[in-house]
């Protein structure tokens, strides 16, 4: 029984649970138990008596060392089970002992022939290496049926937990981040502070494992968890990362469960049921999971956004489609600081008794057009709007435009590229919606520089300048999506991404900033920048690197009339009329080959540095990582990606 | 409003309308019309003065060329509106005309531009080589987003529609069978002959354009479909592909409705709305689709199957898993053919007073033991069962059937391979389930030529022999299926497929047969086989050849006791005990690297060559088409596929 209907949570609401009690049961038993207990799946040990399975694997026994799979359909397996590998195989194949892998390798395969929803093993103990090497082979070679749940842990001791993340680290890279083995986090204490648990949300964290533990009495002693653990509960449900309840700690000694007095708990005492006195746990966790606030009607559009690489646009080698206009149009909030910049600009710059010239570069289906209108209109200016275009089916829309709002005394359509049209007319204000999730990545530099021709020596251009921002993230997530590509390529490009399993290692710092109109009597719009984020703005805790988060934040306008502001830097994110942030932008994921690990006992610092480059036929970033060790320039000369000009 | 609630037959439940009554409206306008009158989408002209638009396309006309496209939102136009190029531009684009050309360009990238569901080209005058490379160009450059429908027709007339096929061909050809280019078959009349009208089946075809004089009255003078087309529309639809109600041929030419006489149709006469007047079409048009047999439940379990490409199995290096065991075993015909051959070979290799010995080589999680026990009781034979198996998995399953089936006197379960296992016993029946598709595929000759050691003098083997059949097809969905692979080895493998989208160009022509116990002196289990067929079993139409299909026929057992036989051949497909048919093995595909045009004007045959090949390590088919010409050997070497001993 699912813990609430809510679909956008993902699997989070399947919980499972794993118990004591259920030790020599057959799977298909404790199945049938646990879904009469309310819940979705259980956590069984694969072999029937552990220390059988130490035997030489490599001979047939005479007796079968695990339950059989007929009892239990396929869908059954795959939805219901996670199989455990025997703590005694575990610790002699984390050892290195021959007998031992091979005795682990065959209960892997059984959990892969049965087809088992995944298999947990413990890595709390043996050599990561060992570890990382079993399982990445193992995966590699059954597919993608079965994934393992390489079980880690989470005290609430920062030193013991910072350990666990680095096993984790070593394990994941040991098998080359290989996406099917992924973290179960076997939860026994809360974090003091936020960070040491937050880390996880970028990392592959399969499940957690919730043990009765880290329930605290509440004052009618009923169990509740400490605020630190509800927040990161609420904040697993919230990226699809489901719960197991279980009543022992990850070294397998038994918990003791809170029973408050008033409560009569019949079922444990006459059945021995052990899941029944899980009850109260699950009815908590349902508490949680429903007390989630809904996602408003935009977060939920943004569903299928959430962690999707986006190749970047290019948006003067490709005309727009209609739906890409209609998107960006539906966006309210970016038009209402664009109808603010323009109206103080018109207060700043044109006389009321003058007849302003306005002139939307990029005009695309006319909400700078639009906005520029209406601008005017609260302003009291008379003005005059030319439409620069070079989509021809753009244009289409204009003409239609013109006739439907009664525009064809004020607006003037002109077809063409803003940098080599020809056109007379100077223009008081010079209005663009050029700028990319980073700025200047979609070329408003070169376009502007091109367009600010048309601009009266007391012109203004609309944006005024905008700045370029980096943070270092922990996200397994995107590496793996990037490596999913399968082209050298796909790890030398960054993506337009709306973030979600992600971590903020650092917060963003600015690179570099682009002004308009720019007088410089030769520009150049190449630029350099080194940003590094010290120890202690990283914390005391180990993280991994797997690539960057970029933003912009832009000054559409700065006069006497006003100051308007345009950005998606996470600290100063424009905000839209109905207190929904504005959308048009998510933001950038700047990518690195292979993760890095920040080891919080080296007390390492992060660098970072990028470079904007420029020739004739087009512009691309390079980047490198120069600490906590010096990497590779990715994009060498845009060998990898590029934007046309 | 769709034509019934059936999901199973995809898009063909939405309906379309395409009328010269809608020339001049807007395409939302047509839209509205369309839905209020129960049509799902409307198929309007992209111009709105479609000589306006052969005007030279490099400069900017002072008038909108087409209507806006901000009355329709973005989804509206994917789902509700086909664009149709205009004749004119059509006409010069095909004759290769500088001015039509740029100007149907023009058109076609308005069409991607809003997004419209597709954009329909007429194919059926100019070059066929100019048009296929106009669309292939222009598929290319916009993506994915819109598809291009080329109108091709069907008029009955048998010389006059082979023509309009072998252009269709000869465009798809030139555009390299680009998979976004699908044909509009617009439909006046109906084919004599079935096979005229079958083999568009195999081909890309998005939809059919269903002209109002492609109906006849019936009796009470309301219109109906003449039998032929009544079942081309039911095959279109069971095959998803939808319909659009048209009131002219594909020349433009204006067709007239039939209007029983006792039905007022005020609609038209009042209103003029000429949609109204395809009432009684689109209502026909519900009564077929509704009328389409209902998917048994097997049936629709395989939907997912249809077209789709599976790998072959490499049944001897990998190991199965619990879910192929439990879908193979679901198969109850299979099991009853093999139960009834076990039975007729007991009574005449068995005699009543001794006791039989059974070997299952393969045995899997059981379901041949439990066949032999069966069949054993009811031929009142008493025998004894050796079940050989390699996958450890397996006999974990087999370990615990003996406790639960109570089989620990009858059956011995042995590890291991059953070409290189040890064991002392000699067997009466040899019973093994090792058939692939094709027969020979799955490597059944190589074990059972190392099980047969095994065999007692008298002994016999179940199966008894296998033949190996193929047949030459028309399937552009599994030719783009496998191209889309972008990897040459994917064009030199083949594949197990259940057939749908596929037209049979000659029925099946046996290339081999194995037969068991083999007591050749020196066993050689190469075969080279060389099969054709002639201009009169093709009929006298044109085709595509994409590639063959094959299938495997076999003898279970053949004795005095009875003949049990095991097929998919389709002549002689074994049926299930509910008269389904047998379900456990699909046929298989063989690709040909480039589609080859069956022309009927040459009389050409079909000729092709197939060798099996074995080395130490592997057995492959290599394989060519020889007539109507000559081309290269697939799989040389086995340098793509290859099935591991």
């Amino acid at each position: 029984m699912a813990l609430g209907a809510r679909e956008d949570l993902g699997d989070a609401r399947f919980v499972g649970i794993e118990t004591l009690s259920d030790s020599g049961s057959t799977p298909d038993a404790c199945v049938r138990r646990a879904l009469t207990r309310g819940f979705d799946f259980v956590s069984v040990s694969v072999a029937i008596d552990e220390f059988a399975t130490s035997v030489d694997p490599s001979t047939y026994p005479a007796k079968p060392l695990t339950h059989g799979d007929r009892a239990l359909s396929g869908s059954e397996w795959s939805t219901r089970v996670v199989l455990r590998c025997s703590p005694e195989v575990e610790r002699l194949a984390g050892a290195g002992d021959a007998r031992g892998t091979r005795a682990l390798n065959r209960e892997l395969k059984w959990a892969a022939h049965v087809g088992a929803h995944a298999v947990a093993m413990n890595i709390n103990a043996g050599d990561p290496t060992l570890i990382g090497r079993l399982l990445g082979s193992h995966v590699a070679s059954v597919g993608e049926t079965t994934r393992v749940w390489a079980r880690t842990r989470m005290s609430g001791d920062k030193a013991f937990d910072d350990d666990a993340y680095r096993r984790w680290a070593a394990t994941s890279a040991a098998c080359d981040e290989n996406s099917n083995v992924r973290a179960y986090l076997h939860i026994t204490g809360a974090p003091k502070e936020r960070r040491e648990w937050e880390r996880w949300l970028g990392e592959r964290v399969a499940a957690c494992a919730l043990s009765v533990d880290s329930f605290v009495p509440n004052a009618r002693g009923f169990p509740v968890l400490p605020k630190e653990l509800q927040a990161l509960v609420r904040a697993m449900f919230e990226r699809g990362i489901q719960v197991v309840l279980t009543d022992y700690n990850e070294s397998g000694v038994a918990a003791k469960k809170i029973t408050p007095e008033s409560v009569e708990n019949e079922g444990e005492r006459v059945s021995g049921d052990a899941a029944h006195s899980f009850r109260l746990y699950w009815e908590y966790l349902v508490y949680i999971f429903r007390g989630i606030e809904p996602l408003s009607e935009q977060a939920l559009a943004e569903v299928p956004y959430r962690d999707h690489l986006q190749a970047p646009l290019q948006p003067l080698m490709d005309n727009l489609e209609s739906v890409t206009y209609e998107t960006f149009e539906r966006d309210a909030s970016k038009y209402i600081q664009y109808e603010e910049a323009v109206r103080c600009a018109l207060l700043d710059v044109v006389d009321e008794d003058q007849e302003g010239t306005v002139m939307v570069v990029g005009a695309g289906r006319g909400p700078l057009v639009r906005a520029s209108l209406r601008a005017a209109e609260r302003a009291r200016r008379k003005i005059i709007v030319y439409a620069l275009e070079k989509n021809p089916n753009a244009i289409v829309t204009l003409q239609h435009l013109l006739v439907e709002e009664g525009w064809q005394e004020a607006v003037h359509i002109i077809p063409g590229d803003m940098r080599t049209a020809k056109l007379d007319a100077k223009a008081d204000v010079l209005v663009s919606e050029l700028l990319g999730s980073f700025g200047d990545n979609e070329l408003s530099p070169e376009c502007l520089d091109g367009a600010q021709r048309f601009l009266k020596p007391t012109g203004v251009s609309i944006p005024r300048s905008y700045e370029s921002f980096i943070a270092p993230i922990v996200s397994a997530k995107l590496h793996d999506a990037v490596v999913a590509c399968k082209d050298k390529k796909a790890l030398e490009t960054p993506y337009v991404v709306q973030f979600h399993k992600t971590f903020s290692i650092g917060g963003p710092k600015s690179v570099w900033k682009f002004e308009h109109p720019n007088h410089d009597g030769c520009i150049d719009n190449e630029r350099y920048a080194r940003v590094s984020w010290s120890h202690s703005e990283i914390g005391d805790i180990s993280t991994t690197l797997h690539g960057f988060a970029a933003y912009f934040d832009s000054t559409l306008y700065n006069g006497p009339a006003g100051h308007v502001r345009c950005s998606i830097h996470p600290a100063s994110h424009t905000m839209g009329p109905t207190g929904e942030p504005m959308f048009s932008w998510f933001p950038m994921y700047f990518p690195i080959r292979s993760p890095i690990l920040i080891d919080s006992r080296s007390a390492s610092s992060i660098e970072f540095v990028i470079w904007r480059r420029v020739d004739v036929h087009k512009m691309w970033y390079e980047w490198a990582v120069t600490a906590p060790s010096r990497g590779h320039v990715h994009n060498l000369n845009g060998q990898s990606y590029w934007i046309g000009l």
